[in-house]
């Protein structure tokens, strides 16, 4: 075990910009609360989130800080009043604020969860983010049943290739996903119906479609919101997902073109949810975390048994050293990647995992 | 038999404007159409929708033509092409463009349902708009779940009787409902957990429960649609039930304040949506049974199980015949009706019935 405030070997945020800002280096970790769990961490989850982080648009919090939203290894310690977890389980660890990408993490134990005895620390790692993105916008807000449709945008991108497998969960469903034409066969694969290109989606699925389909997925990252909720039928709900504090003030460089994208998915006129019997809701993890955890770890309960029933299986793009976490974010950055990029940590001491 | 194109008893709207304009006199029926049934009323269910109406306020439609979006009676011919209702089949009409309130109507076999055995006429007229409009508000946009909790304004009226029965149907949930003082003993009776004044039912609710509700059911005629938001959990949905093209463009005296209260309601931000987890919807009744009449008939029959395994049952407030009708709209004009309002239908001749 670790001492209290040991620097532990990070990726550290040293300012706000480009690549150069991922300085791998000790940092010292928080001293173990009584709600706290110190975990060993094995892997760690990399996510869209991470760039927008480095690049300022997401946090208030100033640089330097230690990035990672998600990370799995083994519990080495946990604070006095931790009753659910103990020394020695094998967990996955979600924190939307960061501070997950390093040798061991402190983190407060309801922001950590027990892996089922099948499940690989790889895809521990690569299961929070994306698979209770993808149930909150497919199974919850989404209420996908079997026999509707629907439009999962990036569909090789972690959320969306989860999404696609917990579409397919609930029955026999048409899926529609956006990808990158080399990126055709790998999500179909994975149970995409109709693989649609990025430029022209929205004719392409109404061509097959015309009605339109009862679930649509849309990312403040992505295309207007108004196409979004044209593509739905009565009836239809429309997931906007966010990952940002981005409105609530901070001035950056680079910020203009995010707040465009911003501003052209505000298009929800109330009339237009009436005239056409639509369904519009917002989705942030994090936040959701913080103020319903119960609602959090039900989901995650049900993840855990459909990845027992073999009903989802993260799929893991590729795997890096912790040093290697510049070309790791490239991989995304540059969307090179199906499914999920992972951080591996190294250990000269394995004993304790 | 009535003869095609008979005039027929019917309540006649004059023109836009007060009481004097609903003029009880005979009127022609249209032609009996291929796909239409004839039916012989015995019933009529009056709608707040039919104030709106008469004000000018929710239709294109010139005067004078035939109130009434709901009736029950028995069928007394139907068009060549109808299969699935027959000569003497007892049925219930739903029409939200009107023509109903008459001694025949004659309707298309879409927008007919055969009423199971044990339901009678007043039943079936009080069923349609109501039900299936707290049905989709609740059970289906709303998905509200054992456990859960939401707000039902209005819940004395037509739809607010309604949505309080069908949230208890899913089981133990918490029901809030504002109605004036004197109706608070009626709405407890059928289900309200918690009956709110009017004037500051925001307040009283977050006292009762802090965090807010599962389901918040709004209307265009109700308060701000924005506190309605804010009275929602994480992952809660408020729908705005609409009954009204108001928005395209008539120029109506009257009209500004119903578009203040309209405009009043469109308060919604993707930026609130996903900083709070929200989900918010419209609903069109009228325009969803045109555009997906497979999903109204899937409900209906989802209501009539309700009704027979005696989990709903609607609530007559008054009955009127049909030269009433004056009255019976001051009824609901006044807000003096807990339940449904109803015209009868007195005929000389009921060997047809």
């Amino acid at each position: 075990m670790i001492s209290a405030g040991d620097p532990q070997l990070s990726v550290v945020l040293s300012g706000y910009g480009g690549y150069e800002c991922l300085k791998v280096m000790p940092w010292p970790t928080r001293l173990l609360g009584k709600g706290d769990v110190q975990v060993a961490v094995v892997v760690c989850g990399m996510n869209f989130a991470d760039l927008y982080t480095r690049q300022g648009l997401l946090h208030e919090r100033k640089p330097p800080f230690v990035l990672g939203m998600e990370c799995a290894g083994k519990v080495t310690a946990v604070g006095d009043s931790v009753t659910h977890i103990n020394v020695g389980d094998r967990v996955l660890c979600y924190q939307y604020t960061g501070d997950l990408y390093r040798e061991h993490v402190v983190v407060s134990a309801s922001n950590c969860f027990v892996l089922p005895s099948g499940m690989s620390y790889e895809h521990g790692a690569a299961l929070a983010a994306n698979y209770l993105t993808a149930y909150f916008c497919v199974l919850d807000i989404g209420h996908l049943r079997d026999g509707q449709s629907i439009l999962i945008p990036s569909c090789a991108g972690g959320v969306g290739w989860a999404a696609t497998q917990l579409a397919r969960s609930v029955g026999t469903v048409t899926i529609f996903g956006t990808c990158s034409p080399g990126k055709r066969d790998a999500v179909q694969k994975n149970g995409v119906t109709h693989p649609l290109n990025h430029d022209n989606y929205d004719q392409e699925l109404l061509k097959h479609s015309p009605d339109g389909v009862d679930v649509v997925i849309d990312s403040v990252a992505g295309s207007a919101f108004s196409t979004s909720q044209r593509l739905l039928k009565p009836l239809g709900r429309a997931v906007l997902i966010g990952s940002s504090s981005v409105v609530t003030g901070s001035k950056k460089i680079g910020m203009w073109n995010f707040l465009r994208m911003w501003w052209d998915t505000k298009g929800i006129s109330a009339t237009d949810l009436i005239m056409h019997n639509r369904v519009v809701a917002g989705l942030h993890l994090g936040l959701l975390m913080e103020r319903e955890p119960d609602r959090i770890r039900e989901a995650m309960d049900h993840l855990f048994q459909l990845y027992e029933e073999g009903k989802i299986k993260p799929y893991i793009d590729s795997t890096w050293p912790l040093d290697k976490v510049v070309d790791a974010t490239k991989v995304l950055a540059e969307r090179k990647n199906v499914g999920k990029v992972l951080l591996t940590i190294e250990r000269t001491d394995s004993s304790e995992l």
